[in-house]
């Protein structure tokens, strides 16, 4: 994701410096387009108006952030670090603080879409935090995707949109599951089912997730199964904070586990579709394997 | 629906000959058409080619077409039942063979759309059962509906995707239900939240159900939350009968009776949403009443 | 069940006429107690007070009493029909109407407890219907159980307490299910934690289940999983009826469902543990076969 | 707890330093017995060979131990720290590294029981840790509980095992609240039903919890709901991190958090059974104050 809004960035004539925690994968982005790699976090950002980070869990987050050589010690005052990155609430929250001590700027920023919208900057934007950083960004915004929303003043109301968003998807694949699983037992043609669940819906994403379910086609992972259930995992954390229950989000939770548990961590989060098949009595291809 | 799909059928040039349980239904569409009423069902198919039952429960069809002066006794050899409405695989399969007793065909086509789908001829059309029959009736089927799909040799084929395929929407209300409590108990606009939905599945579904729920505009229903939960359960009992588990399916039934028990039946389905909202002590608006 | 609830009520003097609908069945319990049995059912109850039935669900408990040449055609009036079996309350209701139109009395008598409570007269029984017919055969309860407990005027009652009852035992297998292979996951005795929750609750059923499950002892079965899984929807079906939504119930429901999916319908229902095993990628023993 | 099981200690004989987060309540314990007081943890620590920690939770456990004048600081070397409350599986692995690094012992100890056990030393006492420790210690063990359990080398063995016990004993709890909730709906006496269940069990949980649901008695708290749920939180945490899905426990989860939307957070944990309840239209008592 990272590299697809990176070289849109770079396309719209931004002056970009690269940092990777795999430096590799930063001098490969940096030789195709004339851009800049940094050694450090902090020597990335020092002399920047907006830093991005795209990163995969919390944990890496705060590390590059608010460890050695990160983010924060290195961001000048008044720049602004945008986090596209989707993570918790919680560490939302701490990042907000952790800027603001610094009279540095943060908002979330993260983004809805597979890799090829990245790659074309058709993502959906939901931005949160002050105003007028916001309205700084938005031409930015607006290379990277196709739509900007503004969720309010607070960085952590974008994030849990997000998770929300994540974690309506990831029901409309379990739902598949069930579906096909039973349709499959019943003797009736799934693909056709899926066919005509598309025409209903009318909706790409039911469309595609379908498709790969149907065919249990779950390599490459798009989005791998074990982020798809950390962010499971921070959207019911974040309504437990609320107190509120989600009862299918912990149904789901249960099932991203239970794939867990079946080794399928690196394939397409999608793939969660399996566990009703395996508890409607019916082997997924892959544990033939 | 059943009104909407007779005016279509009319305006094509059929002719046709209605009955409804409640007399005065059939007479008004009669006015205003040019259609003849009939006293019984029996009556209404005496001469037909064909008979199409469109009747909200699996009671109301096995009165209809078993029952005294129904019309397994009026259908001629050799005509055909088109059971549009939305009833179980056990039924769909006994209609079957008491037809075939009979000489008489049955087909199981039942649609997905609203009442203005079906008033505009847009609704799908899930057909099944023996392909000669669905061949000869299929410019009528290209009449009412924007797609006609074969789904088997079997009627209930037809009708196990039309309860999936519902189970599915439920299913999306849910997580409407879900994610809107969350975004109100932790602040955050949850018709935003809809707005980016919206977009991200860009399915006319998620829109409208969506808008219905951020407003809890629950009436008048399109669709009654008891027959919402009817079909649940017949997709249910469709599932059991192939030993299928499904665990969201188990959720939404426990939910619609949740909603049944707070007075919601003739509320429209997508207010199986406010089960959440409540779990999460926010009172629905209809709860002030 | 049956015999030894017969063997009992010999040795206390009562003679009985046997009916098996397995007929070798009855004529091996005549052969060791001096008892009669009969052809049909009308034949055995036609000289009666009263008649038990212990059956296995209610399309059993139907035919032999509905059905021709069944208990109803034969029982005098002011006789009565005492039902043991596990049934629903919809089958309850309908035995009260078919009696009384018969001017035959209907009691509901379900009993807990395994094969060996029977055998020594220490089931709990559980009566519902009028009281004076309770009354009149509250001796005979005694003498096939250690305690006699009146849940009203209406027989259905009590085959809602069996139901709900069954409920809560099933209930405590999956809790079982689900610690065991957490402990057997993580790496901590699984033994030990049935004797610590053995001591905790002080209970003979998590005793004698606990072990069962603990060492997957699941044959000869006390009690078919499919049985069990009966129950489970019955008990649904009749919370269902007055709008009460029993979660727990629904998720045993489908791990019951599960269960009968990979073959174990026929395995003690205690076996209902071994889903939440599968779901954490742990074999049952009985996979490997 | 605490108090109960400082005073069988003193009165077995042994010499006690009390410290209390609240100094109050150790002065007013040890004005009743010969007991010091200590202003700090690391005071109270800083002669003896052992200190016993009972704390609610996870974060009370580590500023008591970890944090400034905390018992860490001011234990000496080879003693021990026993630590009996319910605390997370990972907060005791962490324990066992901070005491290791430090030359101290650390032995999990949780227990079973309500306060009246600790105060006539009937609790079960689940121990984990190194064995030598456990038998050094094995004769106070005896004094605080009618049963010791050994349940491996590494003391988080113990706190997943009382996590897990705990999650039965909730369960159990649900299922009172599903049936009773039925039971009143249909018009059958849940307290003849709590009345049979008792007996069908034979266990002195089932009776007693089963009777504060059915009185809805659940002031004052023997154990708070919002203590509650940060166990059955605790043990889904430990089954998530060995990959193993509990199905009931998520459901718990939500039913608990339902709970603290409805205010419960203080009243007895049982009344997690009024989640059901409301589910089905009831109104519990406490929701007419």
């Amino acid at each position: 994701m990272g590299s697809g809004i990176a070289r849109n960035l770079i396309g719209a004539g931004h002056e970009l410096t690269l940092y990777n925690r795999d430096s590799i994968k930063a001098h490969a982005l940096a030789m195709a387009k004339p851009a800049v790699v940094a050694i450090t976090p902090a020597h990335a950002v020092e002399h920047c108006e907006a830093v991005f980070t795209m990163l995969s869990d919390d944990a890496a987050v705060k590390e590059v952030v608010l460890g050695d050589y990160g983010i924060a010690e290195g961001l000048p005052a008044g720049a602004a670090h945008i986090s596209i990155s989707t993570i918790s609430v919680a560490t939302a929250k701490l990042l907000a603080e952790e800027h603001a001590c610094r009279n540095q700027q943060y908002i979330s920023a993260p983004v809805f879409g597979r890799p090829d919208a990245a790659e074309n900057g058709k993502l959906l934007v939901v931005t949160a935090g002050p105003a007028a950083v916001i309205e700084k960004f938005r031409p930015i915004f607006g290379v990277i995707g196709r739509h900007t929303y503004s969720a309010g003043e607070q960085p952590w109301q974008a994030n849990l949109i997000k998770l929300c968003g994540n974690f309506m998807i990831a029901s409309m694949m379990e739902t598949f599951g069930e579906t096909f699983a039973t349709m499959r037992k019943a003797g009736v043609d799934h693909h056709l089912f899926h066919e005509i669940i598309s025409e209903l819906f009318a909706s790409p994403i039911y469309k595609g997730y379908g498709a790969a379910i149907a065919n249990e086609t779950f390599e490459p992972a798009g989005f791998a199964l074990k982020l798809g259930l950390k962010d499971v995992r921070l959207a019911l954390e974040a309504a437990f904070d609320v107190e509120s229950p989600m009862p299918f989000a912990s149904l789901l939770r249960d099932h991203f586990t239970s794939a867990m548990a079946h080794g399928q961590d690196q394939l397409d989060w999608s793939s969660v579709a399996m566990v009703p098949a395996r508890m409607a009595g019916l082997a997924p291809k892959s544990d033939h394997k």
